[in-house]
């Protein structure tokens, strides 16, 4: 393969199922890649990382691994790939790989996850990348691509307006793109973020409280029923955190409704990040996918209580014994 | 002991946890009693009833037993304790008992209970008895009767008033009350379904999808809280159910919820009926406890989203394989 060397470096903080993997397709493509490990380091440090993908597995013996933040050079990218549930990290990772032009591109799910950044690197643009893939770290370095793995690039501005297209994340998603990932760049990151909560809200719950895949899911009647009408709950949210000077709100077509639960039912059974992070026995991202909607809705004057009841029930599976798998 | 034998004939169909268990009482204190059996019909026919109760365990070996109704004589009192999930059964089991002054005392949770037994049984007086217990059934015609015990017994109107106190459900009563169970007479039957309701509907739904107890819901700030919401919104279904011509509202006191929740609280660790039913494999109560409340509400022109939520999740609890409990 011959490979074009990008211009941009970059860092990964949280090298692992998100992170880990798209960082490991930049470094293959030819981009200098820093990667901040944790529990793997040892591993990473000796013998790199390898990727089994369904596009082709891969490994990459030497990587530029860090057990610490202050070792790392700065960089032209931050790449977050830390789960939000351990984002009071991020104080104290984030501001020493920040240079005068440094950006942070975060590959997080949920809402209000850019102005939790911006608070930490004020200086910084942030993008956001929006992740349709199915992969998991089954070992110390060691990644999973199962399924999909498009993702979507957007800018943050605080104010209420689409983000536009600055030419550093042209760059960005140009680097992607030559990684051989399959990637979009939208104007409007908080309309693409409204519609994959349109999607996680109720499957990501679902999956979990229910014990379920995707195909478990829409096989029942009731489920279906029910991820309905919090789609629908999720499209009125979308919609309402327009008021009151509120800046997330986005109008959804709604007939997202039906489209994504037409395509739900013909996907292939489909285990949801939540539930994944639930069976590995990992905190769920409960606040970021379930709480920040639903509190930027009632501080908008919207009443979610379908939502509201699923976050309660999934704090509760957070917090009691896990159940086996079935 | 020395006891006054009633005057009152019964019959039981059901003779499980709760039939067996008071069936069992009443015939210990001297009332005749016939009990119709299914599967235990050997066992009880050839060895009678066996009852170990917190109350003082008893037995008795000898019991009017039989496999078919035909056989059954008519009775005064018939009681139902089968559960309501297997109520399309009573079109054929309850007619044939049915003379004259038969009444029917049906002891089944939930809500438009009575309605869906007047329109098999017209000619009789319907009473309903809201059982407080915690009761098993453990082995052929052998109950266990862990903790509990009271009953209220009211009569049934399909008008929308109070039933009143009529004759015979006073001798009912009488008869329950010389069989040492707790008994109340109440002369307003669907207020006490719908105060039952406000317990049932959150708790019964939430043990089964959270797989906890009454102990470990209420130790968990977030259950608790869904719990409440839940409370709300059924004592708004009540007092909706009385728009619109509907005959099954009533007007709860709001502080039913804050006192329901702080006795909750203080209860010992509860395994709720439904959870026992789902834990033993049986189907759930889930239309009686949730669906007809919740369409009556609908009918009554009031959304209880939080309701439809719980319902379509112990649909898909009461459709899928069972998880083990913890």
């Amino acid at each position: 393969m011959t490979v074009q060397r990008s211009s941009l470096t970059y860092a990964v903080i949280g090298t692992g199922a998100i992170g880990g993997y798209y960082g490991a397709c930049l470094q293959r493509a030819g981009c200098t890649v820093h990667f901040l490990l944790h529990r793997d380091y040892a591993q990473v440090q000796a013998h790199g990382l390898r990727v089994e993908s369904i596009a082709g597995d891969f490994a990459l013996p030497q990587v530029n691994a860090y057990a610490h933040v202050a070792d790392m050079p700065p960089v032209d990218v931050v790449i977050i790939g830390l789960k939000t549930t351990q984002n009071a990290l991020l104080k104290t990772l984030l501001p020493p790989l920040l240079g005068p032009q440094t950006v942070v591109l975060t590959l997080q799910n949920g809402l209000n996850i850019e102005a939790e950044i911006a608070a930490i690197a004020p200086q910084s643009p942030i993008f956001g990348g929006l992740c349709f893939i199915c992969s998991n770290k089954v070992g110390p370095g060691h990644i999973r691509h199962l399924d999909y793995g498009a993702i979507a690039l957007g800018a943050y501005v605080p104010e209420d307006q689409p983000g536009g297209v600055p030419p550093q994340l042209s760059a960005i998603a140009a680097d992607f793109k030559a990684a051989g990932i399959e990637t979009e760049v939208v104007e409007d990151l908080y309309m693409t973020r409204w519609r994959k909560l349109v999607w996680n809200i109720p499957f990501n719950s679902l999956s979990v409280v229910l014990n379920a895949t995707t195909q478990e899911m829409m096989a029942d009647p009731n489920v279906r029923q029910l991820a309905q009408d919090l789609m629908t709950e999720v499209v009125a949210a979308a919609a309402a955190c327009g008021n009151r000077g509120q800046v997330q709100g986005r109008s959804l077509p709604p007939e997202i409704v039906s489209q994504m639960l037409d395509h739900t039912a013909t996907m292939k059974p489909y285990r949801t990040s939540m539930k994944i992070d639930y069976d590995e026995g990992r905190p769920l991202e409960v606040e970021a996918i379930l709480g920040n909607p639903l509190r930027s809705a009632q501080a908008a004057g919207l009443a979610t209580p379908r939502i509201d009841t699923l976050y309660r029930l999934v704090k509760a599976c957070d917090r009691q014994p896990h159940r086996p798998s079935p």
